[in-house]
């Protein structure tokens, strides 16, 4: 039996069916304000508030799990307003510390906590290796030559922003730097980049520029590794971006076969690189 | 005589008075499209558009100019619909060459223009210093021993995005980067920071987080110096930051006394930190 603590977007749903679907089962608690509604009820579970940790153990070794991963969005609570059980009163201050460290010491020190009380954290790469992103192109296009100068550049960006904990992703497009990403997110950084005067970037009738998304260095592949799905393909189109590339190993696509319908529809490239 | 290549922003006003009023004579070239409206009339001056180098050259010329200074945004402009004298033709592909490698290189490769033609570039810091930021708070607020984790945090970020030529600023609130600049510009960065969750960022009510600008590792002071006026203290107050810290010596204000007032009036510091 896998547990999976469940946060925000659509990878811990893709994750349960994926682990399902290979014949193991899956015990989800449901992280409450954070997962998505509707598809939680589907699988044996448990809903618990980010303040109590006491009743997902509990809820966890009730459903005999002895293996757990984090999957999904975890926005930072206000930590003056969690309701919390007896163990979340015990981690509070130990997670208050992490959370003034960044987003990856929190979830980190998550991860800790699990572990502590002997479960063992798995990554969705070792759970659900069908969703790691591969080497090359998913769809039917590939970068082309000139892209490959962009595509490098937006690594190095990446690499150096998240070697601060800033962000995973950025946009170049001819040398430029169109947006990086901090606290606002991915779907947020790609969304103003429309907003640039057209000199600068492309449009959908004329695609240029790359979205980038990796690992930070200080990354915990159990817990954070980089992911898009079919919104993510779509939100680069209205942009006017030319493609996607991401780290073949160390990101998640979340709807492989979507993902490539709708590159392909909307003309862009995603790409796995090997780094 | 000292000519001054007029772009956009406040800049360029502020050193044109700055000059005059400390007894030299000023010459300016407004740069069609990209100047601000309304006071290069007030001196000796010529306006050209950014394809029309040789009719830039020929005005300083005329003017008896040894001495020139770039201020002010350019921004970059569709090379095939630029309409070019002359020398313009003549310096395009250097000019295409070097936007192709970043902001820095497209202004590097301006300045570059006029010291071939026998002009001596000088930064405004020369020309202008009064202009320039000096160590210690600017209005009467100073910051509290909890931003400067903050400040130097943001240092951080900024210098080692600025390697990359990405940006010049970033916000940084409890160790949290809340926005990075990249070709947004300073002013829709911190426009965006009030679109986060509160339990993120601070409010006009409870002010928290910082401002950071910062030259570029890769910046010609000649050129680009960061720089802030009283619209960056009124986005950052309506951002909810706490502050702004800039490098001392390295950045300069625009209106320091109207800076100062409106910092105090708004309940932020702005402060100069020696790097």
């Amino acid at each position: 039996m896998l547990g999976i603590i469940a946060g925000g977007g659509d990878l811990p749903r893709a994750v349960a069916q994926s682990v399902r679907a290979e014949g193991r089962d899956v015990f989800v608690v449901g992280l409450r304000g954070c997962v998505t509604p509707g598809w939680v009820e589907t699988f044996p579970h448990e809903f618990v508030s980010l303040g109590e940790p006491g009743k997902a153990l509990k809820a966890l070794a009730g459903a005999a799990v002895r293996e757990v991963l984090l999957a999904g969005r975890v926005d930072r609570p206000k930590f003056s307003e969690l309701k919390l059980d007896a163990k979340g009163m015990m981690v509070l201050p130990k997670v208050i510390a992490a959370a003034r460290q960044g987003d990856d010491a929190l979830l980190r020190c998550m991860v800790d906590i699990f572990e502590r009380e002997g479960f063992r954290a798995l990554s969705v790469a070792e759970a659900a290796p069908g969703l790691v992103c591969g080497i090359g192109p998913l769809g039917r296009l590939a970068p082309a030559e000139d892209h490959q100068a962009d595509i490098a550049s937006g690594f190095r960006i990446v690499k150096t922003l998240g070697a601060l904990d800033v962000g995973q992703a950025a946009a170049v497009c001819d040398g430029l730097a169109l947006a990086v990403e901090a606290a606002e997110g991915t779907d947020q950084m790609i969304a103003r980049i429309a907003s640039l005067r057209e000199a600068l970037r492309g449009t959908p009738d004329h695609r240029r520029g790359v979205l980038v998304k990796a690992l930070k260095p200080t990354q915990d592949a159990k817990t954070d590794m980089p992911v898009i799905g079919v919104e993510t393909v779509r939100n680069a189109a209205a942009a006017g971006l030319a493609g996607i590339a991401l780290e073949a190993g160390k990101s998640l696509i979340v709807g492989k076969g979507d993902v490539a319908a709708e590159a392909d529809r909307l003309g862009l490239f995603v790409t796995g690189v090997a780094t």
